[in-house]
C-alpha cells in the first residue's frame, strides 16, 4: 500500500473564522451543547479521519464580546465524544505550566481506558498571562522554565503511564489474588519541579498509553518534539516554509536517536470549500465581512503598545511597535512577520488573522483541496494535514463528504480504519511498559 | 406531598464488600471497563434515584494483590456516563489539598454543563500519605492545614461558578456582538493558599452551578459541611449515633446562617439483601469466608505499628498500639472504636472492616431494608440514605428493583424524576450568579 495520509480535525465550536458564529447556520449556544460536538466527532469519524482534536488555554480568552469564548475542559469534552464514537482518535490540549503530572497522567489514562485506546495528549506549555493568573502567579514564567518543566512533565507522565506491566492483573478468584504486587511499580521521581511517588492508579490501555502530540514550532517547541512527539501540529502558510519546517523536525527527531517515521507531522489548513471556485470565494467574502474591526483592533492595540485610536486601519502597521524580542509570543512573532512581509493594511491584517489565527486558509473547490494535500504530501511537506474548517458543521461535511473520497479514489487515504485505536491509525508503535522512557532515554 | 427521601448509589467496581470481586458473578475487570459503570448508572436511574456516587483517592491505595485497586478519574467515568444517562445526579470526589481552584471549578462546571444541570462536587481534603507523595510532598499537610486550604479553596471555587451573569450571552448576530463584558466579571481572589482572578471559561448551567456535597463527620468536617454542604454522606453505625449526627449537623448548619433544609444528611448503608432473610445471610457468610485474612492484616498491622506475624487474629486487638491522636485519621479512629467498642477480635474486626469499611451493614429482606430506612427517615436521623450495595450490579438490582417498589408504595419515594437536575431531585434552591459566596458569606 502506498504511504497513507494522515488527517485530524481541529474542532472550533462555529469554525476557525473567528466570526463564523454570525452565519445563519450557526448556533451560538454551540460551545456549551455537548450534542454539538458529539455530532461535529461523529462527522469527522464518517469520514474515517485519525482523530479529532482541541485547542486549550485555561482561561477565558480575549473579550466576550468578539465571539464565543467559552470552552469546556476539552478532556471531558472527549470524555463525552467517546461514548458516542467508536473509532476516531481523541486529542486534548493540557498545560504542563498549570498542571500536575499525577492529576494529568491520570486524567488521559482514563480517557485512554475510556475510548478503548484512543486518547492523545497535546502538550503545551501555554504562553497566557491570563492564564497564569489564574493559578496563582503574577505573570508568566519564561519560556525557558516553561519548557524546563515540560520536559520534566513529560518524564514524569510516561514514567507513570508505565508503572503496571502489561501482566500485572491477575484475578485469581480462586486463590483471592487479584493483581501481583511486584508487577505495579512505584516511580519515585525527584526532579526540580516535581516529587511523584506513584504509582498510577490506571492500568495500560489498549494502545499501551495516550499519544504525545505537540504543537510549538519555536526553538525548543522542536527540540521537546524532537524527543518526546508522535504527532506534531504546525502552522506553515507556505510549500516552501513546510518543507523546510518538515525536514527540520525530522532531522531533529533523528538526531535526538529515534526513527523519525515516528512522528508525523501535520501542518494546519483552514478550508473555504465551495462547489466552484466563486462559491468558495463568495463564503470567504461574506465571512469576512462580518468581522467588526474594532473587536481585533483593541486587541491588536493592546500587543503592539499603541491605542486603538492612533492606528489607521488602511495604513501598514506601525513601526513603533512594541519589539517582537520584546514580547517573545509566536503568535505576535507570526503577526508582525504576516504583516511586514506581505505589507498588508491593519485592516487586511486583522481579517486574514481573523480568516484563521495565522494558519493557512485555502479557499477553492473539493478537487482543488484534494490537489493542495496531495502536493504537500508528497513532496516532503507533511505526513497530512490539520483540517481547521473555516465554518462548522458545514464546512467540516464539505470536507468528509466532497474532499475525502477524491483522496480516496487517488489511493492516498483509507476507505475503513484497519485497527481500533489512534496507535494504530497513525501506524505508531505501542510503547513498551516500564520503558515508557524509551522516547527520552535517545535523547 | 409528604417528605420525600433522597437515595444516592455509591457505585463501587464489584461491590462495597472488599472481596465482591471473587463472586461468580464479577468481572474483575469491571474497574476500567465504562460499560460496566454506564449499565450500573442505567439501572440506578432506573430506579429513579437522586444521583450516583464515586468516592475517589489520587494514589494506588493499599496492595494491589487485594482487590481491584485501578480507578480511572471520577469525573471523566461521570462524564462518559452522563452521555447516556438523562436525569440521574453525578457526584464525583475531588480533593481540595490535590488541585488547583481553576482546574478542578472548570472541570466540574464542564460536567454540569454536558450533563445538562446534574453535576456534584464531594469536597474532600484527602487524608492519605500516599497521595501526599504524588504532589511533590514528603508528608500529608495537617488537618488544620487542609482544611484552611479547603475553605479557602470554596471560596474561589464558587466565586468562579458565579462569574458569567446568567443573562452575559447576548448572540446578536446582526451587531456583531457575543456576549456583554460587563456581565462577565473577574473573580480576583487573593489568599492564604490561592490567586485566581478568572472569570471562568464556563457559563452557569441549568442547575447554576454543581452541587456541594460534603462526607468527612470529624469537627473541622462537620464545620465545612455547615459552612458549604448541600448533602453529606456520613458513616453512622447505630441509629442513635445518626440523630445525634442530624441534630448536631442542621444545628451547625442553622448557627451558619443557613436553612437546615438546605442540607441533606446521607448515612451509608451497606446492604446485602435476599429474598429471605436466612438467603441474605448466607450471602453474607459467602462474601465473609472470601476474604484472605492476610490481606486486611497486613495493613492493619501497618497503621497500628505491630508486626503482621505478633499479632494473634484470634485475640482482641492489642493495647499497645499507636494512639488515635497520634494517628488523627476518621478511619484510624473508626477501627480502633469499633474493635474496643464491640471486643471484637482481630479477625472479626477485619471481616467487620472488609463488609463496608466501618459503614453500617444491613442484611436481609427488601421489607426489612425498607423497614430501616423509614425508621431513620422518620425518628430524625437521615433524610435519605447513600446505599452501598455489598455485590454489584446484583446488589444495586435488587435494591431497585425490590426495596424502591416498597418506599414508592410506602409514598416515601418518588415514582418520576419531577425535574431534570440535581438541584431539582435534592430541593436545593438554585444559587444566584455573583452570589455564589452566599453561602460562606452567613459564617
Amino acid at each position: 500500500m502506498t504511504r497513507q495520509l494522515h488527517l485530524n480535525a481541529f474542532l472550533m465550536s462555529t469554525g476557525h473564522h473567528e466570526v463564523s458564529w454570525r452565519l445563519p447556520e450557526s448556533d451560538p449556544g454551540a460551545s456549551t451543547d455537548i450534542a454539538h460536538w458529539q455530532r461535529l466527532a461523529q462527522v469527522a469519524e464518517r469520514g474515517k479521519l485519525d482523530s479529532i482534536f482541541f485547542a486549550d488555554v485555561p482561561a477565558l480568552m480575549s473579550s466576550p464580546a468578539r465571539r464565543p469564548a467559552e470552552t469546556l475542559d476539552p478532556v471531558l469534552l472527549l470524555t463525552a465524544i467517546a461514548a458516542v464514537t467508536e473509532r476516531i482518535g481523541l486529542i486534548a490540549t493540557s498545560s504542563t505550566t498549570f498542571n500536575e503530572p499525577y492529576n494529568l497522567a491520570r486524567a488521559f489514562a482514563s480517557l485512554d481506558q475510556i475510548s478503548g485506546g484512543r486518547a492523545g495528549w497535546n502538550v503545551v506549555t501555554t504562553g497566557s498571562e491570563d492564564a497564569a493568573l489564574n493559578f496563582n502567579l503574577d505573570a508568566l514564567p519564561s519560556p525557558e522554565d516553561r519548557y524546563r518543566r515540560a520536559h520534566e512533565f513529560l518524564e514524569a507522565t510516561l514514567g507513570l503511564w508505565g508503572s503496571w506491566d502489561d501482566d500485572a492483573v491477575v484475578a485469581d478468584k480462586q486463590a483471592g489474588v487479584y493483581a501481583d504486587p511486584d508487577k505495579v511499580h512505584a516511580l519515585d521521581h525527584v526532579g526540580e519541579f516535581f516529587k511523584v511517588r506513584g504509582p498510577l492508579t490506571v492500568p495500560r490501555s489498549p494502545q499501551g498509553s495516550p499519544v504525545i502530540v505537540q504543537a510549538g514550532s519555536s526553538g525548543p517547541g522542536i527540540a521537546l518534539a524532537a524527543a518526546y512527539a508522535e504527532a506534531v501540529f504546525t502552522a506553515q502558510t507556505t510549500i516552501d516554509d513546510g518543507r523546510e519546517f518538515y525536514s527540520t523536525l525530522k532531522a531533529a527527531t533523528r538526531k535526538a536517536g529515534r526513527d523519525p517515521e515516528g512522528i508525523k507531522v501535520l501542518p494546519g489548513i483552514v478550508t473555504i470549500i465551495g462547489s466552484t471556485e466563486a462559491e468558495a470565494r463568495e463564503l470567504e467574502r461574506q465571512l469576512d465581512e462580518f468581522i467588526v474591526i474594532e473587536h481585533p483592533l483593541a486587541q491588536l492595540a493592546e500587543s503592539i503598545g499603541i491605542p486603538a485610536d492612533q492606528i489607521d486601519v488602511d495604513a501598514p502597521l506601525p513601526e513603533n511597535i512594541r519589539p517582537i524580542e520584546e514580547v517573545r509570543s509566536s503568535r505576535y512573532e507570526l503577526t508582525v512577520n504576516l504583516a511586514r512581509r506581505e505589507n498588508l493594511t491593519v485592516r487586511q491584517l486583522l481579517i486574514r488573522l481573523g480568516g484563521g489565527r495565522g494558519h493557512r486558509t485555502f479557499v477553492g473547490t473539493p478537487e482543488q483541496v484534494a490537489d493542495t494535500i496531495e502536493e504537500w504530501f508528497t513532496t516532503g511537506a507533511s505526513d497530512g494535514f490539520n483540517i481547521m474548517p473555516a465554518a462548522m458543521p458545514s464546512g467540516l461535511e464539505a470536507f468528509v463528504d466532497h474532499v475525502v473520497p477524491i483522496l480516496q479514489d487517488r489511493g492516498l487515504f483509507r476507505r475503513e480504519y484497519a485497527g481500533s485505536t489512534l496507535r494504530d491509525h497513525l501506524g505508531l508503535e505501542v510503547p513498551a511498559a516500564r520503558a515508557s522512557n524509551r522516547l527520552a532515554a535517545a535523547v
